[in-house]
Formats: C-alpha cells, structure tokens, sequence
C-alpha cells in the first residue's frame, strides 16, 4: 500500500498533480464502452509526452504496478481498461494529440497515439489526401487505439486494415525505453518486424506513442449503390465481378441479411430501406474513382450489367447525390442501433475464406436453429473482407436478458466450433482483450500460443503490460 | 564427430539417402549467388514434405547442429549459405514446389514454400490471375525464399513488398513443431502477428514451408512510359502526380542517372536508349490498366501532359507495342549488367522518405567527390518506394579491384551515416544475411536489437536457425 503512495506521489511529480486522477468520477476511463464490465483504477494517469510515458512506465516497473494502455476507450473485448483489483494503472493517451508531420510528397502523416482518427481524417482532407481508415467509432477513438488492436472498419477492402496503413512506429517499451520506429520509409529490410509485433498486441507489449500512417490522394469522385442479391452465393459471385470491373476502385463491399434490414425498417421508420422486402441479401458498394463522377458512374453501369445478366443481382439503386450515398450507408450503419433496440443481443465477429462463406452460414443456421428453436440471426457485415458480425437475437417475445444468461455460452461455442471447422478467426477485427482470452486456449493452435507467451515473456518479463490480455503466461 | 555421422545417418533415414547431399560438387549449394563467399556444409539436405522438414529440425536440435534454410539461393547478402566450419546443416526447400491450392473466389494461393516465383506467376496469369511480385532472379527464386527476406522487386509501389502479398503461412519452428498459420483471411486479429514476424527473419527463427498468398484481378492492358526529367526534384514532383493522376494504376516507377544509362549504351550498343543524352535522370513509368489500352493511354497522355505544363518533364515517349514496352524495361534491367562490364563496383541498397531523396542524392554525391575523387556513381533505383542503388564504380581508368580493396570500407561508411543522417534504411529490400550483420550494430537503435535478440532467444533458445545472421544474440 505505502509502495502505491510513493509510486502515485512520484507519478505527481514526473507529470504533475493535475493528470494523475485518483478520485471523483473515473467511469469514463474504468468502463468499458459496452458497458460490459466496470473495473477500479490504482489511478488515472495521463501524461504529455512521449518521455513522460517512458517515466511513467519506469516508475511503475520499479513497483511493480501493472499498466492499462488506453485511447479513446471504445474497444469491444473489455482491453483497455483495468480488472477490479484497484492495483493498476490507466495509461491514458488522451492528451497526446498533436499532428507532428504532414510530408505530402512521401505521402505520410506522423501523429502521436492520442489523435482522435476522425482529427486525422480531417487534417489529411484538408491537405488534399485522403487517410482511409474509417470506423464507427471514427469521433472518439484514437490512432493508437486503432494501431492497438488493428482496426479495420468498411475501406478494408481496398486500403486493408490499420497494419497495412502504417509505415513506423514510436514505442514506449516495457522497461520504460522508447523505441524510434518511426519511419516514413516504405522498404526497410533491417531486421525483425517489430512494428507488426507491436501492432494488434493490445498494449501488452509495450506502449504506442506515436506512428507513421500512409496517405493517399483524395479520390474525384465516390458513388455508393445499393444491390439486391438472390443469395450469399450471388454476392461472392457479385464481389468477384466488383473486383475485375473497378479493381482499386472498390472501397466498400457490405452485405446485409433482410432480416437484419427488417430490423431497421421497423425501429427507424423514417429511414427509407430500399429493396429489402424481395432479397434475401443486398450488398452496399462504394466506387472511389480518381478521373470523375461520370467516369465513377459509367464504371458502375457496367459492373451492374454485367452482374444482372448473370444474375447475381435482380436490381440495384446507385445513388444520385452525395445525400443518397450518405442514406445508403447509414442504412449499413443503422444494424447495430435497431439491434441494440430490438434487445439483448449476441454478438460475433468472425472471419472466414470468402469463398466459404455461403456454405458456412448454411451450415451454421441450420445448427443455431436445432439447438436454439427460435433464434434469430442478423447476419450482416464486411464481406469483401471474409467478415460477418454473425449476431444472434433472442426469439422473438422471448426474454431477451434470459436467453442470454442461459444460451450465451451454448451458442458462442456452436458458432466458433463452426467457424473452426471452416478456417475462420473468432476475432477478425475487434481484438481479443480479456472477453476472448480464454477462447483463445481453445481456438488458437497450441503452437501459436506458446510462440505468443515466448514473445510476451521476452518483451514483458516482469508481466506488467496490460496483464490478463490477449494471452496468459 | 560421431554425433555428426550419427546425424546424417538419421537424416538419410528420415528423408532417404538420395536427398542427403555430403559429397560431390555442392557448390550451388555453398556458394552465395553473388559469389563472394563459398561455404562447407556438414550436408545439403533436401526434405519433400513439411513433416519431413520438422523431423530434420527435430534431429538436428537434438544433435546441436546448427540450420540453413535455403530456397533458390539467389539472396544479396550472404544469408543463405552455410559458413565454413562444415558444421551447417543446408535445407534446401527446393523439392517442395507444389501449388496447394488456388482459390478464385477467395483471391489466394497456397504454395509450398519451394515454388519458385515464375512458376507462380504462370500458374495464376492461366487461371486469370495477376500474382504482382516481381524481381530480376523470379526465374530461380523461391517464395520461400522472397518471404524470409521480405523481398521488393519492381511493382512496389502499387502492390507493396512481399509482406503485403501474404496472408498466411506454415512454419516449422527451431524446435521442430509445425505451426500451420496458412490462412486465406484478410483479418485475423486473434493475438500476436507472428506471420510478419517471420517473414523477413532470413530463417533465423524458423523455417517458412508454404504460403497463401494474395492474387489480384489480370489488367486489361499494361502500358510503359520513358520520360526525361531534369533533375530528382522533377523525379520526385512526377511521381506526386503519377500518384493522383493514375491512382493504384500506377505500378511501375523506376528512376535511372544518366551515368547509369550511358554504361547500358557503351557496354549494349545493340540497345536503343531514347532520351538520356538531354537528360540528367530518366524515368520508366508502368501504367496498369483494368479497362482498355485506349483507357490506359488517354490516362498516360493526361498525366504527361500536366508533369510538361509543370516542367517536370521534358520529353516522354510512350511505348506503342509490348515489344517496345520489354525494350524500355528492359534498358532498366541491364543496368546492373552494363556497371558488371565496367568493372567491380560498391552496391549499397538503400531507402529514404521520397520527399528526402533529392537532398540525399545531392549531399552525399558532393561527400563521396570530396573524399572519393573520381569514384563515379551509378544511380538508379525504385524511386516510386524511395529505394536506390546508389552504387559506385571506380574512377575511370583505374584498377577496380585494387579501389575496392582499399576503399569499399570507407564509402559504406560514407553513404550509410548519410543514410542515417536522412532517417534511412541501409537495406532496402535485400534484407541483412551475414553481409550487413555487423553494420546493423551500428545503423539500428539499441532498443530495436535489444528487442531482436530477446525475441530470438525466445523462439530460437538453441540458437540453431541460421547463426551468424541478422541478429547476434
């Protein structure tokens, strides 16, 4: 108890009284954003610099208090904020925010953890460049959040996932050395990959303070239109095509079941749902174009063509104005609300081969529905990328709290036995934090996982980096 | 002595006599492609199967024999070649050549990892795929190979190294356990990416069996461009609008000194080469095109237009036939050749942030002229990624091999801590073997070996997977 007053007093001093917060109303940093699980801070610590996150690290490894990294605290596996012992420290990023480099002709921007990636998307479009990463989120979460657990979001299609869009990063290590990662290069053969290492390691390795993110040239034009599919199958086929006819040009592929339309329909009634009532599927396209909307919307024409005369789509709105875009995807967007207000719900993030998914969903319904009479599936998500949010909904009437408490376990297990049988991932976005930790003993190879407790016993020997995590030692 | 015969006895048990090479001329085997070192191997062993390759580590960690994972044995830096104590195991990959498995819809390949690239390539172009990694030895290369040492090649700039093109891979650990981490998933976020972390380790952590690999829809129509720039700021600002005005069509973009050239015409007088005379650099771009030639070309001709408005380029010829377009290509490819006909020379493969490279170039040119005088510098290179050869031959008319002798030392040393004054990379893409080894002492932080060398020792505790390479622990 006394070692925590020293460690919190010299915290005090290394960054000032102000920004080591102990008391009043933490929730904001110690709940987690689904409000799944609250836990209780040792204390709140938000340091300004890069050298005073390394003193905050040093002063805890010296304690042997273990450390929380956090940004914007809007992760979906409860990985960013503390268990309920009150022992650990909350790292917080916040107040590291500062763009520290736009370089337009090696098209990079340089940027410290805590920038809110909406901030950033703002800073590039208002250059003339386009950052793509973009995810519901995108209004509170930060980049290093987004490095942490390497986000994805719907532009994964084209511009991949967080990983794919860093070059270099800062790291605060968990001996409380900074490594200067930092990079603007875009080969650089020197050795082991420690940035990926650090990406996607949920700050159990060490802390993200800054990084090197890949720019692009804001595209002419971006048309989005809505298609009707007869089948998952067609909208594989539909996604085959989308690629040969716009190549780069497609910046968002997102399928949609009816029922989970339906469910918008009837929560949000304002929102106009075209097309929905006679297809059991539709998919969301974008079509980013760097010559013009004409050249965007003649592109599109073709694709679509082609698609009706193989039937892989029976009919098809392409939106007239950037309004029309706007309400297509908030359809898209709209899922997980009308969820949320249709009740308790389970959900799933998963991944498998493209080519696999229409067979996976077959056989993983007609499971769900043996074992669980009744309830029913909102099948939606980022198909380009082999990624549904394959939720399940309480049966209709049903107690929705009470199908969740009794079935949660039976029908996680179900679905990701599933998803192993098909070669997917039961995180194929999200993360792992501590609600999949012990899934992760079952689904991951035992391989792997030992590989992965080598590299945390390597990096982490003292064990104080966001411990409980991603993977046990 | 005895354990060692007692090894290649179990060895030839485990895999058969014939695959376990002790006598004979092995010398493409022992000798590195750049034939600057020769080797002795306790034995080349060629395993046909990923479970035969675990049982070879298994024996050869249970004897204490150190590992040398090799694919076509074409590397740049002395990684794949055993040292000359004739205690090194070599384990040639090349009998596992099979494709897996191609999977259309999925947009993936799995190989094993003794495919060499070519046969790759082939295989996917007839099935009416494009796989894009391309380098100068594709014809005797191996995947396997190009993944342990992350390899670029000429189509960088559009589709990224040979990391970028990976999904997935099987590997057999230092302690002969299979990790089959093959994945046809574009987002996995369950733990550590340990994908990445192999891939570039030249074989020091592990041995890399197979791959699934990323494919890409064939382009419709591939044009080439030779354009004239007045200088490498001109180079730089036509690469910004190569960028905006062809997008990811872009995907070739090679810059060439005129010194550079003018030893392709001295040395291949058979070659034609437009252009240079007029100019200090020339500059090969590749247009891929997913529409039309006549698409392709009215998108070249808009760009070349805008960079002669903006006096980034002087004059352009664009390549009417695919012949033509292997002629200007192939100008870049003989580079290499013609400075080998004009003597030994000091090859440096190097990266800097592009906006950099024009300041680099300069400030470094003038350093060698002061303390080199007349040492001539061949400058080419894959500008579209900020990588250069910036090599150096000998002054004219002197004894090569004597300057090398005498000098090679002294201008690594020159260029390299340009390179780090310019937050370089002293090696590019041709990773670091035992060639750069030492140099890396001195070129990267201490707190990145530091962490190399934990990890390391985390997954090669034996230290047994290619000692003496990328990392001493």
């Amino acid at each position: 108890m006394s070692t925590q007053n020293e460690l919190i007093e010299s915290l005090r001093q290394i960054i000032g009284a102000p920004n080591v917060l102990t008391e009043g109303d933490l929730t904001a940093w110690v709940r987690d954003w689904r409000k799944r699980e609250t836990g209780k801070a040792l204390a709140v610590v938000r340091p300004g610099s890069t050298l005073e996150v390394a003193a905050v690290v040093k002063a805890c490894a010296a304690a042997g208090v273990s450390i929380v990294p956090q940004g914007g605290n809007t992760g979906m596996v409860v990985g960013s904020t503390p268990d309920a012992s009150g022992t650990q420290i909350v790292l917080s990023l916040q107040r590291m925010n500062s763009v520290r480099a736009l370089d337009a002709a090696n098209l990079t921007i340089t940027v410290d953890a805590g920038c809110v990636l909406q901030a950033i998307q703002e800073t590039c479009e208002q250059a003339g460049f386009l950052f793509p990463l973009s995810l519901a989120s995108e209004g509170s979460c930060t980049i290093g959040g987004n490095l942490g657990t390497n986000a994805g979001g719907t532009q994964v299609v084209r511009y991949g996932n967080t990983r794919d869009l860093c070059l270099g990063l800062e790291v605060v290590t968990a001996q409380g050395e900074v490594w200067n990662g930092l990079s603007g290069l875009r080969k650089d053969n020197t050795g082991y990959d420690l940035r990926d290492l650090f990406i996607g390691s949920e700050g159990t390795l060490g802390v993200i303070t800054a990084a090197t993110m890949k720019l692009y040239p804001l595209p002419a034009a971006q048309l989005t239109a809505l298609a009707a599919v007869p089948s998952l199958d067609a909208a594989v086929t539909l996604l085959g095509l989308a690629h040969r006819f716009l190549s780069s040009g497609l910046t968002g592929f997102e399928v949609m079941g009816q029922f989970a339309l339906s469910l918008v329909v009837k929560h949000f009634p304002q929102q106009r749902v075209p097309l929905y009532q006679d297809a059991p599927y539709c998919v969301v396209l974008e079509n980013s174009d760097h010559e013009s909307e004409a050249h965007a919307r003649a592109q599109f024409e073709r694709l679509l063509e082609a698609a009706m005369e193989q039937g892989c789509v029976t009919d098809a709105v392409v939106a007239e104005s950037i309004t029309q875009a706007r309400a297509l995807w908030h359809i898209r967007e709209s899922i997980p609300l009308a969820q949320a207000e249709e009740g308790l719900n389970i959900k799933h993030d998963i991944s498998i081969p493209v080519s696999r998914i229409p067979e996976f969903v077959r056989v993983t319904d007609a499971l769900l529905a043996q074992a669980f009479p009744g309830a029913r599936l909102v099948n939606y998500g980022h198909l380009g990328d082999g990624n549904l949010h394959y939720n399940v909904q309480a049966p209709a009437g049903a107690d929705a709290a009470a199908f969740l408490n009794e079935q949660e376990q039976g029908i996680n297990t179900l679905v990701y036995e599933s998803v192993d049988q098909f070669g997917g991932s039961i995180s194929a976005e999200h993360g792992v934090g501590s609600l999949k930790i012990d899934k992760l003993e079952h689904h991951k190879s035992p391989v792997a996982l030992g590989m992965m407790r080598a590299i945390k016993q390597a990096l982490d020997p003292q064990g104080i980096m966001n411990p409980g995590r991603v993977v046990r030692v």
